[in-house]
Formats: structure tokens, sequence, C-alpha cells
């Protein structure tokens, strides 16, 4: 019999709660194996909730009963649950997390910590909800050399993008209509300005290349400025505008950045709509392949935190964990070394893109020139950009 | 040092030595553990590979060497693949295999004999070559009741459909396409009659509902008589046309088929074309998830042998594994209560389908008349396609 800890009462936490209770049975066949809830940590009474008797507002309850050997923190922001997970595994607890503020910020730390007390840190909701994207680059993708991971991350912005597309709506509009839904916050500017994303590529990151680099030295772009017109010329040109989060390694250089880029529409990618989330995965071996399904919401999420609970519990505390490192500096690839497709907007119809490179598409309605250019590096497009002064409008990034 | 043996010196055998050699040094990092391909079994020799000294043509070397812990079969077909395997288990080797035909034949046995001594059985790439949909179906979704999984498994007859579709190819050309890329076998039937999904999506439906169906049982429909009118009148209808393995549960009664199918195109199983595999779970927790990528080829499916025997590394021979018995007949749903919606195609303009159900769609060209019904059971659809006689043509199953 397994004890299990839950810090956080929230969506994700009482969605775990439900979970491991509706699905007991069926759970306990597949593992052969049986657990409890013990504690439920909120600050917060929930008096109708089927599980009051379990609500505890100590967390000292929690650390100093040896019987809870999994902990599932899912309280969100990085404090105090850096501080709990910290102490429950300096006290041979496993812990697993949805929160990817603290993976972002203390990964590597916390793997260490629980590699010392040989228990597991293990974080699959904390990417793509219940996509299982860190199993699969943590071992099903183990024999590979990751080429790229590429993902759309967020759904609130992905809504909010598809509205756009297909009914033709307003970026404020889309994002009222989100928000009316409740797909986005009162306050959506972690979604909206790529924050979120850029945590879970930052994860990505260090899950295909072993380092962890800091969210600060994450490109990061929203979509507040994306525009109609945007969409439009992106579909013209054969293209579906998203909000990508992409990582990359280059002879030992890591980069990893969120920005709105045009996405082939014979790409997989492409064909990801309203909430969903999915990652494109690049590998030496076995190519491409893609992991698609809801990134948010309780019961999803929930399922990936039961999975890891479950895999602690099969694997007696001892799951297969990934090692990190914080990245240095040096391990960083400038952005101007980073090398893709462009695709370059300039105003009116005069700008002659073929000074500069052989244009793959060209598109002219004698307000703008919108001109796909062959790979190139971040320096040589920004070099067109400054040259094209005051003619240039934007560019958008192409992903391959 | 953990000592492996390869089974079979084929495309995957080849291509599992390849990538444990060309990858050593990123895999010994991430499993922090060394390994040695010991032993290659072959009938054949290959004097000018890289791994001539490793060729064996006696099994009983690999058998009676107790520094060999993990065996990679990769022979194909029943026997003696099967007989090795057993063996192996029963000598406390672990066993990997991408063998789909002794996985479908003989999964419940061999998990038993591993379970009992103490070794893993695992088998990732035998469905949907590198895409991992064994261990998420296994592992990752474990907290999920599974509703149904549905799958793009064959990738030979997947891009036949894509060529007929995208090109406007006739079957017969598309075929003699696929043959010429050799991507289809000069003896392709075991494709293009469905024989080769079966296996898989019984293999899925026994990791979801833990019951292994036999092949036979499996209603499997090829895509020998799908014509380009099919494709068209699937797309003015707003699907498209797809080899479909699926697999569900209900009240305790399986059903698994592999039949071309009707798919919506808002689907993300609509856009996976050419020899792209996809599965699609729907889970009552996680909703839907699809996984997709390459289903088979060389590389690919060594990286599934790979992430199999870097599991078995990890985890000391004792991989989590599923418990499987042979589904029994009565537990087995007889195909006449199974439900879904359905595509009708009569000959003429004159046949009435309000008279037997409110068409959701329809379709007349005064040459055929096509009805898309809302969801009844084979039993019905069976009824209208003998009342319609002699109007009616064929019918497509709908997967929603």
């Amino acid at each position: 019999m397994t004890n299990i800890a839950i810090l956080g009462f929230g969506t994700v936490g009482s969605g775990v709660a439900q979970v491991l209770t509706d699905n007991r049975e069926i759970i306990r066949q597949r593992i052969a194996s049986n657990y409890s809830i013990k504690y439920i940590l909120d600050l917060r009474d929930f008096p109708d909730s089927p599980f009051a008797d379990l609500i505890t507002h100590d967390f000292d309850r929690i650390i100093h009963d040896p019987d809870v050997t999994v902990v599932a923190e899912m309280m969100g922001g990085s404090h105090p649950a850096y501080e709990f997970t910290k102490a429950c595994l300096e006290a041979g607890k496993s812990v697993v997390s949805s929160n990817k503020e603290v993976v972002a910020n203390f990964g590597p730390e916390l793997l260490a910590t629980a590699k010392t007390n040989h228990v597991s840190y293990l974080f699959e909701a904390s990417v793509g909800g219940g996509i299982p994207i860190i199993t699969t680059l943590g071992q099903d993708l183990a024999a590979n050399r990751i080429l790229s991971v590429s993902g759309i991350l967020n759904g609130t912005t992905n809504y909010i993008l598809t509205r756009m597309e297909q009914d033709g709506m307003a970026f404020a509009d889309a994002l009222a209509d989100a928000q009316s839904l409740g797909y986005a916050e009162r306050n959506p500017s972690a979604d909206i300005q790529g924050l979120d994303a850029a945590r879970k590529i930052a994860i990505l990151a260090a899950m295909a290349y072993g380092k962890m680099i800091p969210v600060e030295s994450v490109l990061t772009e929203g979509i507040a400025e994306i525009t109609k017109d945007d969409i439009i010329l992106a579909k013209e040109l054969g293209f579906t505008l998203k909000l990508i989060g992409h990582a990359t390694c280059e002879d030992g250089k890591l980069l990893a950045m969120v920005t709105p880029r045009f996405v082939p529409q014979a790409s997989p990618l492409a064909g990801v709509n309203d909430v969903f989330n999915a990652v494109l995965v690049r590998a030496d071996m076995l190519g491409d392949s893609m992991y698609y399904g809801r990134g948010a919401g309780k019961l999803p999420t929930a399922s990936a935190v039961c999975a890891d609970i479950l895999s602690v519990i099969r694997n007696s505390g001892s799951s297969p964990m990934p090692d990190w490192a914080d990245a240095s500096e040096d391990e960083l690839m400038p952005l101007e070394d980073y090398a893709c497709r462009n695709c370059f907007i300039f105003s009116g119809k005069d700008f002659r893109a073929e000074k500069y490179f052989e244009p793959q598409k060209l598109s002219c309605d004698g307000e703008l020139t919108a001109a796909v250019s062959p790979r190139m590096t971040e320096k040589d497009a920004m070099r067109i950009e400054q040259e094209a002064d005051p003619l240039f409008v934007k560019r958008f990034r192409i992903l391959d």
C-alpha cells in the first residue's frame, strides 16, 4: 500500500484525487498494487468535497509521516512549492509535479537532490498537459540524438490563432472569446506574451540535451502583435501561423525560442487547432514524430500526474530520471548564428528582395511585398531588415 | 556492462546494431551504463559487415552464455522466433522484439513466461515502427480507461491511398508506384488485405484492455477494392478515406477491426499521409491524444527496439509489463452489436434513405446516392443493405 500526499487542491490537484478514486479498480489491476490518498494540503477548507477529511493546512504532518512515500505537487508558483519539493525529496519521498515554473527554475537541483536521496522527481504534467512528451524524450527516444523539438505548447494562444484563422476574428475579439470560454485567464499575459511556452520549451530542451537554459535566455515573442493580415498572408504563401516553441542544439550550442512562425501546411503541426497542443520531435534515427493532445485542463493534466505517481509505485521510487546541468553562458548559441528560412514583409512593391536572396515565394499586392527566403542566419536576416529600412515591416521565421 | 544478442540480421537487426554503435556515447550518458553486442544470430554470413565477427549460426551459444542478459528478436515469422524467445525467457534473459506475428500469436504466454522468470518481454517495435505507442498505452495512460484506439497502422496502404487521393492514381498504379519505391513488397497481400494491420490492432487492443483477440476474430478488410470514386466521394462529403485499425470495449465485450473508413477531415488522423502511421487514443481522463511517426523502416524501427533494450538495462530486467490473457469467445463483441455512423452508397438516385434514417449528409449525382447515417448498429446497417438490394452498392463506416 502506497500512501500519497497531494499538495494543492486547485484544478489539477482535485483532478488527481478524482482520477485516483474513479479509476482505482483499473489502476490497481494494471500496477498490481494498492494506494491511498492520505493528505491533501491546501490553505483552504473544502467542507463539501468528498475529500474534506483529508485536507490539512500543515505541511509538517506530511513531511514527518514516514508512511507517505509519494507527494504530488500541484501548487503552482515557485514558492513555497520549491521549498516543499526539496524538503520532501530530502525526507526520502518521491515527488511528482505539474509545476513548470519550479521545474524550469530549479529542475537540475531537484533532480540531483532526488538522486542523492534515492527517490524520484518526475514532471510529465509540466509540459503538454496530458501528452506524454517528457517520458517520450527521456525514455522512448533515448537511443536517438535529438535534432530539434518544436511545439505548440500553449492552448490559449493556439485557440486565439485558430479563431483568427478560421473565423477571421481580430486578436482582441479572439482573446475575449477565449476568456469567455475559460481558456484564457483574466490576466492572460503569461500566455499571450509567450512566457508559459518559454518555460515549457526550456524544459523540453533540457529533456533533449541535458542542459537547462535559463528562461531569461529563451527568445520570447508573443502573439499580441499578430494581425488578421499576417494570418491571411501566411495562408496565401502555403503556411499556417502558429506560436511555436523551438529548441535545437548545434555543435554543442543550445538555442530555445518561442516565436510566432510560419508552419508549412503539410507539417503535422499545421493542423493542430483550438486548445490542442502538439510536439514535433526530429531525431536522427526515428525521424519526425509528433505527440498531440490536450495541453491543459483538469483531467488531462491529472492523467499525466497520475502516470508519474504510478511510475513511482511500479519502480519503488526509482523511476528513470534525466541528469540535468544548468547551461553555462558559453553553451548557448548566439541568436545571430541561428539559421532558418524566413518570410520578409516589406511595405509597397518596390523592395527588390532578389538583390539579397533568391525568393522561394513572392507575394505583392501593391501595399506589401512578402518574400520567402532560403535558409539564412539571423545575422544575415537582420542585415536585410536594416538595409531595407524604412521599407521593412516585419519578418516571420519559417519552421521546416 | 550488459551483453546483448541480436537474433536476425535483416533490415531491423542491422539497424539495431547501427543505432547501438553510432549513438553509443549519447546512450551511455543517458542510461549511465555500458553495453556491448556479443552475438548476432543469422543463417547467412556477412563478411563485409563491420559486425562480421559477431555473427553466429548457433543459437545454443547464445542461450548457454550467462553473460547475455538481453536478446533482441528481429527474425520475423512465428517459427523459430517463438521457440527462441521462449527459451531465452526461460533461461532468464530479457527479450525485446519487433515481431508482431509472435506478439499477436503468443503474447499472453510469453509475458507470463517472462514474469515467472523475473525478466522482461517488451515489444514497442511491433506496432507503429518507431512511434512509442506500446509504452504510452502501458504506462503513460495507465490511469485512464481506454475508450477506443484507432490507427493508421500500415504505411504501404496509407501511401497507396495518399497517391490515389493526391494524384488521382488508380489503385493498381499507386501499388506499382509503392513497389518501385520499396514501400510495398513484391507480394504485398499481407499489407493490402489488412492482415499486417490486423495483427497490430490486436496488440493495441491487448495493451488497452488486457485481452488478446485472436487475429482470426479481427474483422479484416483491405483496400484492393477501393476506387478513385470512393475517395472523391469521401472528400465531397467532408471525409478522407483511410485504412483504420479500430479497437473498442463496451460492457466488457471487445471488438477489433481493420476496415477502410471515412475519417472526418477535422480529425488529426485525416492529415496523416504517405508512409506515416498514427494512433489516436480516446481515454476517459486524457481525452483524445495522437502519436504520429514513421511506422516502418530500418532506423525508425530500430529506434524502438533500442528503447526497449535501454529500458531493460535501466530496470535491471524488470521493466513494467502488462498482464494479458487470451480473450475468450464470450468476451468478444458480436459484430452486429458494434455501432458507428455509416456512409451508404446506392446506385441511381431513387433510393430513399430517409425511409430508414435521417441522413446527415446526402450526395446524389444521378448515378449514385450517398447518405451519411447517424450512429447505428451493424445489425441495423446490414438490414438496410439487404432491403436496398439490388440498389445497395457499398458502405463505409465512419470514424468519429
